[in-house]
């Protein structure tokens, strides 16, 4: 198996059906965002799903062990991670089941077609352009900065993605909260479900969780509050249960 | 005092200088969201205040006691509802500090004049159209469900009432965020801050406080979650803190 890892990288425990992940810390590892998102996402039984910017794979990976779903395909404009992803793949034998295509988010639509698949999700750059920017990799800075591909991007190509009454899951920061939801409205992606993660019960929230119905009328649940820390290192048990400890 | 009773009302205490309102229990009578609403605006010294749609005053008069805001107004189109408010301005030797003006929220720009206030707040109804309508008072109808008025209504003429930087403040529904988001950006009062009111921990919130700011920048803070009850019957410290217990 450890010829499956390059120079930097290490394999990391998914407590998933005992599945594990490829990472290189000096380029970008997956954050608590992204398995939040896998807890929230819906996948029903032979649903097929697409990720928009999968990096390293984890929410294609996750979300094959967590739910029923038929297929899974991971896209990632970075060829390196791409390389990582597919070796992740084959590390966990998941080649029938999980697909990772080396594209660009702004093309996806012509990749793959209009209307190809039940489900799309991303854990997209949170911040505008360059604002904060401060990762010395290249890797890190594409990851969180809205270099390659803006909000308006991902938004406009799953709608394109997906079929009639398909669902978009996205992570993304709170303070841009009015801007995701007045764009997914006129995007045709109606909010229907959104949850905010709070880091302490008595802190402000720094991720927020979204579903978007295509083509739904209006009428959003949110839900109670994920909270992450019952102390100071531990966890909620929501959080150990998401995480599958 | 009790002259200024009329048959079925009584009065009730505010915890806040001493201060009293008149309420019909047969018509409406304030809930908590209007007391929420009191401690989330932010008014400044010699600021002017608007609230549309004020029913029993409740909000002119919990801001008084509250803020250092030099002038506040109430609209109220029912006109049982604008005199029975009246009587609590008097009641409480407000004349100079709070007016009770009679109107529809639809005609408020012309009454007052467009960039009149630093302020405007409102506790719109919250349900579309007949959904759900049960009231069986003509009052709680209208308080409740937009009949009278839209939320479109409301922001457009809150905006149109607002001075430049003016601050717009509403609670309302999250099961309307996506709705109100979107059209609070369209009508150029773009949401500044925002705190979602959850009854337990892990219960789903039943009320969204929004402030927003006309011609503001898009960015947007969401506060800690307000928690109303820590166990049945008992207020958390925050809610008895708001109340002024």
């Amino acid at each position: 198996m450890t010829d499956l890892l390059k120079p930097n990288e290490r394999m990391d425990e998914l407590h998933r059906n005992g599945y594990r992940i490829i990472q290189n810390p000096q380029k970008f590892c997956f954050g608590m965002d992204a398995v939040l998102l896998s807890g929230f996402i819906r996948v029903k039984e032979q649903e097929t799903v697409l990720d928009l910017g999968t990096g390293t794979g984890i929410i294609p990976i996750l979300l094959e062990a967590k739910t029923d779903g038929a297929h899974f395909t991971g896209l990632e404009i970075q060829p390196e991670s791409a390389d990582m992803a597919r070796r992740s793949v084959t590390l966990n034998h998941l080649e029938n089941k999980v697909s990772i295509v080396t594209g660009d988010i702004k093309d996806a639509s012509n990749l793959f077609g209009a209307s190809s698949f039940d489900v799309v999700t991303a854990n997209p750059p949170y911040m505008i352009d360059s604002h904060g920017m401060s990762s010395p990799s290249q890797a890190k800075a594409i990851a969180r900065h809205e270099i390659l591909c803006t909000l308006d991007d991902v938004l406009e190509q799953a709608y394109r993605l997906l079929k009639p009454q398909g669902l978009f899951f996205m992570v993304h920061r709170p303070f841009r909260l009015a801007e995701i939801m007045s764009k997914m409205v006129a995007a045709g992606l109606e909010p229907k479900r959104m949850q905010l993660v709070y880091p302490y019960v008595n802190k402000e929230p720094n991720m927020v969780l979204l579903e978007g119905l295509k083509q739904g009328k209006s009428r959003l649940a949110v839900e109670k509050p994920l909270i992450v820390y019952q102390a100071p290192g531990i966890y909620t048990e929501e959080i150990y249960t998401i995480y599958g400890y």
